[in-house]
């Protein structure tokens, strides 16, 4: 929902995302604006009940004044988790202070400390763990990962091996049968995985470094920001940013399935060079514009899969 | 910029407006997401020296962190005035301590407290007034008047009478001249008014209450609240806002010249409902919506006027 870095420009938002997972929706960083955003794209508020604020930059953050305020006013009472550095506390604690009155449900401020990725939270059908980035102020990455499904019985075995109600349970568990004549049902046999768990990073904001790719191998989707092309890479260097071509190199080395580039400098007027630079060195790489979709198509197991 | 009341929609942006009077720029009001429409309509921050906050309700001031964050950003050390009320200060703080790393201007908040009109900004060519309104939490309406011009001389009167430059002066200055030979010369047979000084008033939230159309008599704008139609006047003095008939009724017994409405209810999908009770009791009444310019005609005396 919104591709531009600390400094907006007309019709581009700073920084906030929805990852939408099994009818959950995450929100992702909160820039200025996220509210009207999400109405715009038709997102409902009351969908909302985990949001990760990367850091306490302005340009990640602003928009979570008015989020809540409007979540109150609309009598909101499910209670809101939002995982954010610690010194989040105090911006909560202020916002209560001043413009709390009409919240009545509960908000949640769940501490980000990990170095390497660590969960955060665990649900039915996903998983969530935060690591460290590198930049000027405490900054953390997103790896969202889809669980992997329960085990399907394979049908025609049912009947061809004369399977139980509690045989197919053991099984769907994940647990070998043994039946009392010695015979051993092996899960492999029995069951399959239906389709792959799917995962997601983000990674914004940071200049590159060494442990980055091992936190994310193998994502079948990384956003990652790209605030500037190579003609400022002392400029990213400095300010603790990556160039297009650096999130490539990372998006490389990680060997993910795609990447999606935002946080453009203002400067840009045009991203399309950012974007030119990275898919020279990583071709499935796209750019972040306000109101894109970016699926990641399930991937399914046919039954005779293991 | 802004016609959205506490709770905005899609493409509608919380209150937050621009006053230009020469060349000059005054915001008045900064609701979420002002400096996105401080660009999209070509308006520079730096031009901006004078920040005029209503009350602390979030749809009026959310937008202030980001606003001021990018004026940093972008090299700003121009000072920079804000009139709010006396809480604004904790707000303020709160911004300095965990935002003001790169703020390097002076941000100097003028506390509110009057609530007849009292003149809180002199300059050269504008004065500023603030009166309290009648909403849930301490909030304030001003009143810009622009100062009466330098009285011109009327130019066939320099010759006919033989002025020098220093009884141009003197009469320039509004005074009298009393010649060597005693006569008089009066400055209103000398010189003229060029043009009518203008003004515009901001109320916006209130409920009506009796004072207010004397603080306010005879602007030549009023952009006034009407968050409501008639069908929900019972909310309108539960929440202390206006129903556009109020505030066209405000219009009429002050005498203003036009009146201007916006922070709109989003129950109202087509707020022409307001619109139409409104002109039916005082027929001058626009309807605001984003990105709208309203002018104020400079009314020219001629030179054979007093």
């Amino acid at each position: 929902m919104g591709t531009a870095s600390a400094r907006p420009v007309a019709n581009k938002y700073p920084s906030a995302h929805v990852l939408k997972i099994h009818g959950r929706l995450f929100l992702i960083d909160c820039g200025e604006g996220v509210q009207l955003q999400l109405s715009r794209y038709g997102f409902s508020h009351v969908k909302i009940d985990r949001v990760f604020i990367s850091h306490l930059h302005g340009d990640h953050l602003f928009g979570c004044f008015g989020l809540l305020s409007t979540m109150a006013l609309m009598g909101r009472t499910a209670p809101l988790y939002i995982y954010a550095p610690g010194r989040f506390s105090e911006i909560l604690a202020f916002f209560m202070k001043h413009f709390g009155e009409g919240v009545v449900f509960d908000i949640i401020h769940v501490p980000l400390t990990s170095t390497a990725p660590e969960i955060v939270f665990e649900g039915r059908s996903v998983e969530v763990s935060a690591f460290s980035l590198n930049h000027r102020i405490e900054t953390f990455g997103f790896l969202f990962k889809e669980k992997e499904p329960a085990r399907n019985i394979r049908k025609w075995k049912i009947e061809s091996d004369n399977l139980t109600l509690s045989e197919i349970g053991t099984l769907k568990r994940g647990e070998d049968v043994v039946r009392a004549d010695g015979e051993v049902l092996k899960v492999e046999d029995f069951t399959y995985i239906p389709y792959k768990g799917r995962s997601m990073a983000f990674c914004s904001d940071t200049a590159p470094f060494p442990e980055l790719a091992s936190y994310i191998r193998g994502v079948d989707l990384l956003y990652h920001e790209a605030t500037f092309a190579e003609d400022l890479v002392d400029m990213a260097r400095k300010t603790f940013h990556s160039t297009g071509a650096q999130a490539a190199t990372v998006a490389l080395e990680a060997g993910v399935g795609r990447m999606v580039i935002g946080h453009f400098s203002s400067r840009y007027r045009d991203p399309d060079v950012i974007l030119k630079e990275a898919q020279a060195i990583f071709p499935a790489t796209e750019l972040a514009r306000e109101g894109m979709k970016f699926d990641i198509p399930l991937v399914r197991y046919p039954a005779e899969a293991k």
